[in-house]
């Protein structure tokens, strides 16, 4: 692995030291959704944060760092750090094991080393310049997405379709009425299932930089490709469309283009 | 733990055995639901499902075996197994570790023992007689529901909101919109979560014997309640209501029990 890789490794290291504690313990919970919008963030989000930017602030001063807790810090840097410690904030409130730690490294503008933690599992899945891999109690397994010629054959997944607006949900509709099969729930997991084979198709909204930047390297490093819902480079609208095989993308978005911001 | 309860875990690491070594690796898969009704079972269903029976019927030849993949085997006996050998076959097939092998004990008619296992997790929740716990990695840890007093302060969980049908879905929206927080695509893996005190209740309808016999004791040995949509005993309605805490049931039926069957 390169040495933005390893030092990526490291840093789920100790966001896993960090959050894993907490996972079905006690903690503090905070809601900062305000009225009618719950957005809850724990302990455990923060402290594993603060956490990995204590250690990039210490090898490599001058790189930037976006995260979702705690803001930005030269965010026009080459090397920008962009975490969200906690991906799954609501799955690690539920005691369920599909929350993961999520650490990117944007280099020149483009996510270019991308790491999916998931603590409990003693999962870290990593993807950059020198491929993509799972590492999981010592032993490393690399990672690739399958075939899928058509959307009709594929297992799909989304969080929750009540995160889907006004016509997203239609889309939404039609593109899992064409699947095999969908799963729900999954946050930030599911784009670990599809680097490694097991998920075809990932759509999702209001995803924000710190959701998305950490799973392209993996998707990318592992055969798959990341857009947003045009078929065009992720970008601020947040709407993310990720597959294992390119072939099934243009059936999916003749669908989600229709609602694409 | 009792005889029974002590047999039920041994099930269940022969579940695991025969389960685990399919997760994310190969194997055959059909669907057994015909046109426009997938419903996949694999290999690891059937083969688990076998082995449990064959120790069933070596170790307690009168007693009855009810099986989602073999059907029925003495089903009016004083002793009936109920099983499930993998609940959550989408989520083993999407490679998502919330499947779970369940093994449940019927005497004289009510759910006794129960056994939710997921073996990636190397976790085995079970309930009988003699309480609730979840063993792990050769230890125990015991389990119990916790308070929640309003349906506001709930978390709460279905698999999939696609499988309410008509009046259920709009029932389960409301609840949904009470509640603090909504998971979905735990598959029984949710009830074993309310079980251990992060769940405060879940709500799903089209469960068949074996998909919520195991939960039972399990549930009600954690200090939580089972019932159907009305608040009575499970039937074969199919519509199952779990809480943790029986203060929010009451808040939860007058929803649900206009979308009763």
């Amino acid at each position: 692995m390169t040495e933005f890789e390893l030092f990526a490794v490291d840093l789920a290291r100790e966001a896993a030291r960090v959050s894993l504690p907490y996972f079905r313990g006690a903690y503090e919970e905070i809601d900062k959704g305000g009225p009618g919008a719950f957005d809850p963030v724990t302990q455990a989000d923060r402290e594993a944060e603060a956490a990995i930017r204590r250690l990039i602030e210490a090898r490599y001063p001058d790189h930037g760092v976006i995260g979702e807790e705690y803001g930005e810090d030269r965010p026009d840097a080459e090397h920008v750090w962009i975490l969200d410690p906690i991906d799954g904030t609501r799955a690690f409130i539920a005691g369920l094991p599909l929350w993961t730690n999520l650490i990117a490294l944007r280099t020149g503008g483009r996510p270019t080393v991308g790491v999916i933690g998931q603590p409990y599992l003693d999962e870290i899945f990593i993807g950059g310049p020198s491929g993509a891999r799972m590492l999981k109690g010592g032993a490393e397994t690399p990672l690739a997405t399958r075939p899928c010629e058509r959307l009709t054959d594929a297992v799909i997944a989304t969080t929750d379709p009540d995160l889907f607006t006004g016509a997203e949900l239609g889309s939404w509709t039609q593109v899992r009425a064409a699947a095999r099969l969908a799963r729900l729930g999954c946050d930030a997991y599911a784009y670990a299932m599809l680097a490694a084979g097991r998920i075809d198709l990932v759509v999702e909204s209001q995803l924000k930089v710190w959701d998305w930047s950490a799973l392209v390297p993996v998707i990318e490093a592992a055969g798959g490709e990341v857009t947003n819902w045009r078929g065009e480079t992720p970008d601020g609208s947040g709407q993310i469309l990720a597959v294992g095989d390119v072939r099934i993308r243009e059936q999916a978005l003749v669908t989600l283009r229709r609602s694409s911001l």
